[in-house]
């Protein structure tokens, strides 16, 4: 690894000037006006593997195209599959960048860009990892399999029938993805948890208008008051779920994970300045880290109904409605929970009032153990390239391309950030810090030999 | 009385012109836009009234110009105001009138056109019922005190700050108002009773902006999640007013008033079918008129927070908010339910959560007592005019110029409405019963008769 480690030093002006290039093409998938950057992202990200002898393609989906590249079969070491995505978010408010959004431009350590650590640079360190083993070693330590897909920010949904359609091709031991952070400056982590998510619309409907609130309130049931009392009925005020059997399948937090939460350097005060509120409150008995990372949860995500301008307007709405979720912790099934749901409500919905419960998405939580042997290399790879053990953490929300991962191809997925939780992705003036950059390589490449020393059966 | 009702049989045609003739000026309120038909359309009704004879002004407010006239005093009989307004509703939308808003047009036995009912048509019955006095008998047999407005459609503020300056000048012992509806076609209507009402504004604030709902959800208060509790806390489940206090200055429905609602061709089917909903609720252990004219209401009038488009988004909102009201009976206080309500709502306000109450507006409920003289006074001369006896009825609605009328100059109001509650008021098709507006006359005509025997002490 001596040699390696050299390469990767001697490398790093050109690896910095690499992604500047990728990241001068305005490959923004939000608006469909960027096809042709789209593509041409597609294609740098394609020449890279190719350049580097792996067998390439770029594939046209239903939506956009996909970059696939593997390496040759290691007999008895893992297959790595290694996804990212080469599409980034619009820039706007343009206004509000300091530097142009596609002008990468170097400051106080950092490389200021659109898609600078969302995903371009998290994802290439991945690509130079590879690179570094062929042309120092000759050869990668386990087979890798690249998917960097172009619509991540939009749905990755021809990624998503990809994967179904490609299934025996993909197959692999685990998955890794660089797309999110670590703890702190300093402190990198792997993420082993997200929460699954149940997302439901309930609609209201009331009488056939909108009604004078004095001629006919206190007869015809309000559509707004049924709802408020609806979605109160769904939480106690010491946050605990009501609906029946919600907790039944929740895998309760180990203790070695509560005392792993508790030992982080998590500050309430700093966290709750951040956000700019006085009080933070939610499920009693759990401490913060532990109700955002491992417990389920209720949210309103939108509520609306009636007269919403300015002064007062004394009408009895014809309709209410609100979008909610619940996030789900493993075992909990998005099914039972959609069925309990509407049990618990259907009989609290009052006289006169139609009820429409749509379910809008269900994915259930995800665990990595702990104890798994790619988590394990993941962990010394960390060590090795950022020179500090990685804290292990879950996280509040979905990844959905992790779900498909899972009950796609049946594997785990490694989440190991290299961005800040300040790079501003996603906002004006995202950024990546140059030196976590340098560190992913150098992680990616200890990465492929820690996981080359797993051993795994041979494929059918 | 003879004489005077052939007078009125004589002349129908020509009321009926001089109505359409007003109909025709565009005296919109709510836009701005025609401040020129709003004047108009005062001098139009200023020149009825000084072609009586009657001491009258165009008066410049705050706001639009009032009418004001009045006849010569009678010794030791009433002096009664009456009040209506010259303004109207806007006509759109405009394509789903059958002829168009500002034309009159006969069709059917009703006068169609904007203000034909509201309130141009019911305002001038009372002007030709003087007519009649004057050009058949030479004199009134009460004095009138017309005060006609012109921004009724948009709160009254120029006329109600006439009534404070001018109390003296506006002394009386009664105001008679018609711009209401009779109880259903064939059967006339005294309203006596009108709620009250106090509307408010619940405004919560969580963090700073809108958060991921993944991340943050189950750490940080959702502001929507609060205000549905807070919402929900107000009114049980048997509908009762849950804020400690509210029911204890409400005057209880007498057994006679209930005697008298329940006797009502009041037929529920056809009211449910009327709005299209499946069923009725309200507090329990009240019919559905009881609960609509005389028991106190909450409803949220309108609600908002977070994402209110297609498809879902999952965040939780940094704010969320309500405009809710009380619907008052006699003798509920609105000073004494807002600081209630806010001694209520302050302790489940949650942690993280910076709460607003905004108190939009308050007014008291009325009741004018059953055994008034004025009250059995317009009870004959509907009977006269109409050839059945009225019904008593309350209303559920506020009508804030009575409250104007009983706080500032000290007096009751007759509510005689001379409309079907499927006139179309504020909407598309406005129309007038032409034999409602000559049975509106009569009874006027009747009314000041029967006014006048009531015996009065002498003003200072």
């Amino acid at each position: 690894m001596a040699e390696l480690d050299r390469y990767l030093v001697e490398q790093r002006e050109r690896f910095e000037d690499e992604l500047c290039e990728l990241l001068r093409i305005a490959s923004v998938s939000t608006d469909g006006q960027h096809a042709a950057e789209i593509r041409q992202a597609g294609e740098w990200v394609a020449a890279q593997l190719r350049g580097l002898g792996l067998a390439t393609e770029l594939i046209d989906t239903s939506g956009n195209p996909v970059v696939y590249a593997q390496s040759a079969p290691v007999a008895g070491a893992p297959v790595v599959l290694v996804y990212g995505h080469y599409d980034v978010q619009p820039p706007d408010p343009l206004g509000e960048w300091i530097s142009p959004p596609f002008e990468p431009t170097r400051r106080n350590g950092n490389l200021y860009a659109r898609g600078a650590t969302d995903d371009k640079g998290q994802m290439l360190t991945h690509i130079k990892s590879a690179e570094a083993w062929i042309r120092t070693v000759g050869r990668l330590p386990v087979q890798l399999k690249f998917l960097i897909e172009g619509e991540e920010e939009v749905g990755s949904r021809g990624v998503t029938d990809l994967i179904g359609q490609e299934a025996e091709r993909l197959a692999c031991d685990v998955v890794v993805i660089s797309d999110s952070c670590q703890f702190g400056p300093g402190q990198p982590a792997i993420t082993y948890g997200l929460k699954g998510l149940a997302y439901f619309e309930l609609r209201l409907t009331g009488p056939r208008q909108d009604l004078h609130s004095g001629t006919f309130g206190g007869a015809v049931t309000n559509p707004a008051n049924g709802l408020t009392r609806m979605l109160a009925s769904l939480i106690n005020d010491v946050g605990r779920v009501q609906v029946p059997g919600f907790y039944d399948d929740v895998v309760p937090l180990s203790d070695r994970e509560r005392q792993q939460f508790a030992s982080l350097p998590f500050d309430e005060s700093v966290f709750m300045q951040r956000l700019g509120v006085q009080g933070l409150a939610g499920e009693q008995g759990y401490t913060t880290l532990e109700r955002r990372w491992a417990r389920p949860t209720f949210d309103i995500n939108g509520i609306w109904g009636g007269y919403q301008g300015a002064g007062s307007k004394t009408v009895l709405p014809a309709r209410a409605g609100a979008k909610f979720s619940f996030r789900l912790v493993p075992d909990q099934d998005p099914d039972k929970i959609r069925r309990a749901l509407r049990e618990h409500l259907e009989p609290l919905c009052p006289p006169g009032i139609q009820m429409e419960l749509i379910d809008m998405h269900g994915a259930r939580g995800i665990v990595v153990p702990l104890d798994s042997p790619f988590m394990q290399a993941a962990a010394t790879a960390i060590e090795q390239g950022f020179g500090r053990p990685p804290v292990f953490i879950r996280e509040g929300g979905s990844i959905p391309i992790v779900n498909v991962f899972h009950e796609l191809l049946g594997v785990d997925t490694l989440l190991l950030g290299w961005g800040q939780d300040d790079d501003n992705t996603h906002s004006p003036n995202e950024k990546f810090s140059l030196a976590d950059f340098h560190r992913g390589i150098r992680t990616s490449a200890h990465l492929w030999h820690a996981l080359g020393k797993i051993e795994v059966e041979q494929r059918a």
